[in-house]
């Protein structure tokens, strides 16, 4: 399986985080990425290679121009005021706020393209995310080209990021821009399938009105699980998309039998779908020893992942998503990949 | 003047807030009561006395009732979790998020009942919010009675509080509340004038459909100043309440001239609309040495504003807001009752 991948992602290193109402150490750092590449090159699962430049036009066609200005332009003006710790928001526009306006003050931007104070925008941020981009955006082209699979192996993540707004460490939704990419080239339907523990809020907001990019999620209920705000079991879609988003929020705590009948139901309606190609948000954050998340999936459990996404037959694109134990992040995608590859 | 005022203000200290996205010390601070309180007796300009109980029902008519529960539990319900540190939120719904679901997570909550991170809940917020609600509403029972006018001395603040969210050092909006009060005492039309450096947010979108309260702010321009997403000119109004919000956004910087046109234009407004009753938002961290604001008002201008709105020749509620330059907020506070007074 080609493996997709750009060292710049070093370049978003945040120090801190608030979690839950604490400046704690980063939980998405550099480590994650380099620990998958090393576990997929022991793996000797395929070629790695470097993304090819495909330009903002693809990621423009699910990302607002004002926010993507925002990204790239948020460093420098927090620099040439003198900045230089982490960007954190710290006012944003609730019920009854307006959004249309920009505002000139950059905590203020911070706010109206966030929702949390998570995730710190540092000096590489944005080029991280804009490589991350381009890895989920070569490694859909060599599948639209033939391959059965490709790897984008990326962060910061991207599920967490919508149209306009950042959060949950996430800032360009790659998987969202892969899925596109397909419909652009000429899919008819496409499936979106979120297996990370946390709801791909971002993703479910990018393509909830619309039919041809079905969006599943399997993830910890909203109720007590972030991001909170969306993930519900009746979350179906909106006017043409109605039918075509399917949420499986599962207590925190659920074991795997529980999980896996979740995963079934999702293959099964992805069929349904008539999809003509898979994308996959990739997270491990579902992993027994996961820090900050609450299943109970291991080596043998990510492998029959793999193994049933694989019996859809699809060509699919796997984008990195979540995965906190760094230590066995590296080794809980490769088995996923191996039980895809052998599937 | 009657003053009214209650001790119990000091529950609510906070420690630090997130100010630009850093941890600095809390700007709102009990010794800004004090302060005020202290200058309004050396200048022997009445009687202070302790607010009467009103109860939830007349708070209730501005607030939420999930808001009210969410506040009057929140701190027990973090120190059953064995928590003890100041809560303030970590994430937040955006556009296209839910907030008819109120998770069950306590950093969910505050962040679905919430605009910012420089407002920290503490032990006795809640304490110290009601009697500050309850030091505005006797203020108004006794302007209702005959007084010509009262002032609520309380803190926190509460312009920037809504419906069903806190923000900007606000929990209960106790002008609103007192407005209110006025309406359900008979007044068909009420005049609320925001003179805090700050847009009065939660007021405005308290009363945006409504006709029978008339509001306006003068403050600094949202493009650059806190709270940014509100408080721009052409905010007027939505529904039956299209004409009966006026903004002043002024320049940060703008001198006196400039602010008293926008007094002499609000003050004209409500004039026009055959006002009844006022009730004063009085910040006064419009004052020239603010440390976080930036007009130049200083005794001379804070006396004559008090004398303009003595000119309205209304029945005057005043409202304690924002103002942290801590050892002037007394002397600017009572420049403007002296003037009231003596206009
Ligand atoms: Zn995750
Ligand atoms: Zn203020």
């Amino acid at each position: 399986m080609l493996c997709v991948h750009s060292p710049l992602h070093r370049g978003h290193a945040g120090t801190h985080e608030i979690y839950r109402g604490e400046l704690v150490p980063c939980f998405e750092k550099p480590e994650r990425a380099d620990f998958v590449l090393q576990a997929f090159q022991r793996a000797g699962l395929g070629e790695v290679r470097a993304p090819d430049d495909h330009g903002l036009a693809p990621i423009e066609r699910i990302h607002a121009p004002r926010y993507l200005a925002f990204l790239a332009r948020v460093w420098d003006a927090w620099a040439a005021q003198g900045g230089t710790r982490d960007l954190l928001p710290a006012v944003w526009p609730t019920r009854g706020f307006r959004d249309d306006i920009e505002p000139d003050n950059l905590v203020a931007q911070l706010g109206l393209y966030s929702f949390d104070s998570g995730s710190p925008i540092t000096a590489g941020t944005w080029t991280a995310a804009l490589a991350g981009a381009h890895c989920a955006l070569t490694a859909q082209a060599a599948v639209a080209q033939g391959a059965r699979a490709a790897f984008s192996l990326a962060r910061p993540p991207g599920h967490h990021a919508g149209t306009d707004f950042y959060g949950g460490y996430c800032f360009l939704n790659h998987a969202a821009i892969a899925a596109q990419a397909f419909v652009d080239g000429g899919a008819a339907r496409v499936a979106l399938l979120d297996v990370d523990y946390h709801h791909g809020n971002g993703t479910q907001q990018i393509f909830y009105d619309r039919s041809d990019v079905l969006f599943q999620s399997i993830h910890g209920d909203p109720r007590t699980e972030y991001p909170f705000y969306l993930g519900h079991a009746d979350e179906t879609g909106a006017g043409a998309g109605l039918g075509f988003n399917a949420n499986y929020p599962l207590p925190a705590g659920s074991d795997n039998t529980r999980w896996f009948e979740a995963l079934e139901a999702a293959c099964r309606r992805i069929t349904a779908h008539g999809a003509e190609a898979l994308v996959v948000s990739l997270g491990v954050d579902t992993f027994e020893g996961d820090p900050i998340s609450r299943f109970h999936l291991r080596g043998p459990e990510f492998t029959r992942l793999g193994t049933r996404l694989a019996a859809l037959g699809l060509p699919t694109v796997f984008v990195l998503e979540g995965g906190y134990a760094v230590a066995e992040i590296g080794d809980n995608v490769v088995s996923v990949l191996q039980g895809f590859e052998g599937g």
